[in-house]
């Protein structure tokens, strides 16, 4: 017998990672994950004539790697659930536009990897004839830098606590075992989700969003186990998104304070991908790609293969636009959570 | 024993509209709907300093109006899908960040009204404990001119084939009858949703959007009827977002050979919002509060009646950015598919 929480949906369908890809750039290959990843393209241009297309064409390539890998193909998946940083997130309704599949768009920033598992698990809890759904999460440095802060060829300085907008796109297959032949045994499960709540990030300092979101992390980290029966300690680990090193001092203070224990299992995507000794990440790597091809290429990898057991994942979003910026408004940091396990 | 299809996902929950609320401006007052509107500022500025504020103030009357209708306030809602059209929506972000109620962002363009209803109905039918939920879409004609056209003080004058922007907001209640005490009996349901396709509208217009998204509105529609049961004659209406005159007459012409009869129950918000002789409003209006207050003004108020009984309801939406037309991309466009039924 589940239980069920106000906040915290259980879900009741064995729903599992049956497959998934990661796809990155120059930088993401030189990082500590690089031989992880499916395909990188050394040229971040991944074919295209624009940054713009280059992001549409490098989802196309997660997603079609994710299906090879299965042997499925585009007339398999019964739902797609997908989201990315343009503007009007045109880099997936573009991208994705040749493939004739069910579509739904959400927008969470960089919360848009757990935001697009979430919402997918959650139709596909609600009808059982979606037996293969699909996410698929982009981000691509050069069309994000020029479009929320500075053409590249400005050369701008960046402030200390800025983070580097990943080039890289995470793609995920749920399914259902009716839906599949695989080895099912194998599979990491998705098997709880919790929306997150919009809370002020108390700053209007677009150089330092890994700040403004830890305080989302936090509260979803305690609203989570405050409903939960469980505790920090049945898990490996917890996983942010993209705070970076500012935001994750922030959110470890937070939490040693208010749920002592759980800031020793923390870890941050935004601090896995690069290397920042040598490359120059500054906070971290940042933008929705980079929690969607960490999760990819080293969370369920490692799930999958048994080396951990349990994980909650909260990417970790930034609502704010260039335009709220100049208007002074505050970044506003969102966090949905997903719980992550291994087969059984 | 309710029939699952592969597209179409029939509720098994009973979720019904148990309150709503529309919110308009100047021209939308002036409209033939105007009375029906809960409120209207003749400003369009909702107390606020820029238009950007003034279309999250105007979200949140519009929620607060659909709570106050049934003594709810911001607490009981256990769940808020929302939408808007500003870059990184965040006339949604902003506008609710106060209300601390969980949140999940989508991005449909003007198929947001139905995206958001179609996704918190997913969310509730996933989870029982879900009782009370709230979608919210708003567009701000001031705000939306100057990011994807011209800034209105430019006076650029508009080919006849494009729409005007709306300033309006719908908020919808859903919920579960454990959930309320209200005359449950009254109130009209959502009792099946299926997503849309992303379509190309065989066009870089970005004065023919109501052309660009006819084609998609088609698909949905034909889609709809080759798996279902049902015939067009069983719906009072099909109702799409807003097309225009311009996409209307081309979703008629291709109902009128592939699904003949169905035109002649065609309806459009875009057609009904302002009266065309003496408004400013060309093929008529767009944006996504455009199908977002017809709903909540005119059609849930005909279902609660009972003065129809059964509707199909497509919001419209134009997939791209000003950059991806500069950069020479088609405009695609989906139409997402709600049914609404009267109480019983």
């Amino acid at each position: 017998m589940e239980i069920y929480m106000k906040k915290i949906t259980v879900l009741k369908s064995d729903i599992r990672f049956i497959s998934y890809a990661a796809v990155g750039g120059y930088e993401e290959r030189r990082g500590p994950l690089g031989e992880k990843f499916d395909f990188s393209d050394p040229t971040d241009r991944f074919g295209q004539d624009t940054w713009e297309l280059a992001e549409s064409e490098m989802g196309k390539v997660a997603l079609n790697t994710a299906l090879t890998k299965m042997k499925l193909s585009h007339s398999d998946i019964d739902l797609l659930v997908a989201g990315d940083l343009q503007n009007q997130c045109v880099a997936s309704s573009i991208g994705l536009s040749g493939f004739g599949i069910p579509f739904v768009g959400v927008y969470g920033a960089c919360s848009t990897c757990t935001e697009s598992l979430m919402t997918l698990s959650a139709f596909m809890e609600s009808s059982e004839a979606l037996k293969i759904g699909a996410a698929l999460t982009t981000s691509h440095n050069s069309a994000a830098e020029r479009q929320f802060r500075m053409p590249i060829e400005y050369g701008g300085q960046r402030a200390r606590s800025a983070q580097w907008t990943s080039t890289a796109a995470g793609a995920f297959i749920l399914g259902r075992r009716s839906g599949i032949d695989s080895p099912w045994s194998e599979k990491p499960k998705i098997s709880a989700f919790m929306p997150g709540k919009i809370v002020d990030g108390a700053t209007a300092d677009g150089s330092n969003m890994g700040g403004a979101m830890a305080f989302a992390a936090a509260e979803s980290i305690l609203d989570y186990f405050s409903e939960s029966e469980e505790r920090p300690r049945d898990y490996d680990y917890i996983v942010t998104g993209d705070l970076g090193q500012v935001g994750s001092d922030i959110l470890k203070d937070i939490l040693r304070e208010k749920l002592p224990g759980a800031e020793n299992i923390h870890t941050d995507c935004g601090l896995l991908l690069y290397d920042r000794e040598i490359q120059d990440a500054h906070s971290g790597a940042s933008g929705c790609g980079t929690s969607a091809s960490v999760l990819a290429s080293h969370f369920l990898p490692l799930l999958e293969s048994k080396k951990i057991n349990k994980i909650l994942f909260l990417s970790t979003g930034a609502l704010m636009s260039p335009q709220s910026l100049l208007q002074g408004q505050n970044i506003f940091g969102i966090a949905p959570i997903i719980k992550l396990t291994s087969p059984d």
